[in-house]
């Protein structure tokens, strides 16, 4: 791909159009250990300048998981009968995860990035009703081959975003930055998967790219082998790429072909323990979706 | 006081003036233990209904010390010259700090006004530069009669506020809640007073009413005789009760004067322990300074 990101990123709106909108831009950085959260916040304030705007989407899967093991709580998995696997979050869990991830992990990114003169804003999926949340009263898990049927989990589904607040805050200039938590449709927080929280905001932005950046350098063919790196995945090979997809990589698919389908105009899956992660992969590193 | 809170509420915009704005209260819930945090939110889902418009800011000094002896770093109290004790923050401090008030209160009061049916929406003072703060590099504390320099706390003064980010979301009916933290002008997060911060913040948007809840029936005139409460305050006695003020009613007296200097038409410092705490306090029980 020739050019600055910039260009690349613009290079959709260059038509002449009467309703031409400012390209938008919706980030994911993972809170998997490893990726490089000031040379993004750096990135970002050379990138997420207008024109573009930018949105932020974090994880910190990490971060909970240190705070667990620090108070004696630590992080107790499940995984359901088709192989997803996801933290289980009874109430003390909820509010183990709240801290971690909207109160540390969102609160010192919008520091690193108001140092770097970014006016960002965090926000959660509870504030404004931002993310809207499916919430299963009883999910099943296996454990050593048995199924159980698990009453207390509060982790949800995205199911709607609140786009107007979005806009409202993009077109006043600030940078929103949002930690997966929702208000789930009975009223209650709930922890939600960060990289398809993520896909359902791109999509409800319509953004042109939506920029999943993880500790691994895109979708490989036949993980761990870097050299079998995706560069180019047509949307057609989704089903396919489920396939091979391991772990965590799995969501961001899936991630990926909600966000396609809600109308984003390309998915990037990039390695976000580069210096400059965001511009790396705007120039065309990791994998492209489209 | 006859009539309704809302009347109470309303009466400073009775004359048919042109640029007449709806009424504008700010709220502060304490930190400390004891306080009927379901209660006012009850409360508020009742009055902060359009044309009254609401903005929360709370404390979390009660989440911020257990969450700190959860973690074995007990919290840390520094006195000035002058008599006043704070919060010792250095940055793992003020990292337990942030996770216990700005990701456990302030996201669990969001959740609890949402279940309520307001649709509220957390901020902290970083949070699009909402609130700027001087930062001393180095403060004086006394211990043992004798004066200490320390130069690694992260407590600020809040210095800007950042009032047409507050507008836009007001205007478009979001009741902003609002986590004592702030953005230092040398680019740090830092620990702010909840008193005087609302202060600032009501002084900010020139509300009609700053409420200042707190674990007391109001200010005592022969503290903890609560015999002694002072119903009404006229300005120009503030200084006198600033000599009879105890602990941190002393901060919420100066926080009375910065927010009435500021153009607050009153200050009420009344009982957060109360089921109906708000409408209590706007039907004339605690103190009101005006």
């Amino acid at each position: 791909m020739a050019g600055s990101p910039h260009e690349g990123l613009a290079a959709r709106n260059e038509e002449p159009v009467s309703d031409e909108k400012p390209p938008l831009l919706v980030v994911k950085l993972g809170g998997a250990e490893g990726l490089d959260i000031d040379g993004a916040c750096a990135d970002l304030a050379d990138l997420a300048r207008p024109p573009i705007r930018t949105v932020v989407v974090h994880g910190g899967s990490a971060d909970a998981t240190a705070l667990g093991e620090a108070l004696g709580r630590p992080a107790r998995m499940l995984t359901s009968p088709s192989g997803f696997v996801w933290r289980y979050t009874d109430r003390a869990a909820l509010e183990t995860f709240t801290m971690a991830v909207n109160g540390k992990r969102n609160t010192l990114l919008v520091e690193r990035l108001q140092a770097h003169g970014v006016n960002a804003l965090g926000l959660c999926g509870l504030d404004g009703r931002l993310m809207i949340a499916a919430h299963k009263t009883a999910v099943q898990s296996v454990e050593g081959g048995r199924r159980r049927v698990i009453r207390d989990d509060f982790t949800g589904k995205v199911e709607r975003v609140n786009d107007g607040l979005l806009w409202l805050l993009l077109e006043a200039d600030y940078l929103p930055v949002i930690a997966p938590l929702a208000l789930s449709t009975d009223g209650f927080a709930v922890n939600v998967d960060a990289d398809r929280a993520a896909a359902k905001i791109a999509a409800a932005l319509e953004a042109d790219t939506l920029l999943l950046l993880t500790a691994a350098p895109g979708l490989l063919s036949a993980f761990p082998d870097q050299a079998t790196l995706i560069a180019d995945l047509p949307r057609g090979r989704l089903d396919e790429a489920m396939e091979f997809a391991q772990g965590r990589m799995k969501k961001k698919i899936l991630g990926a072909r909600e966000a396609l389908a809600g109308g984003v105009g390309r998915v990037i899956i990039a390695d976000g323990r580069r210096p400059r992660p965001i511009s790396d992969a705007l120039a065309g590193m990791g994998t492209t979706i489209q």
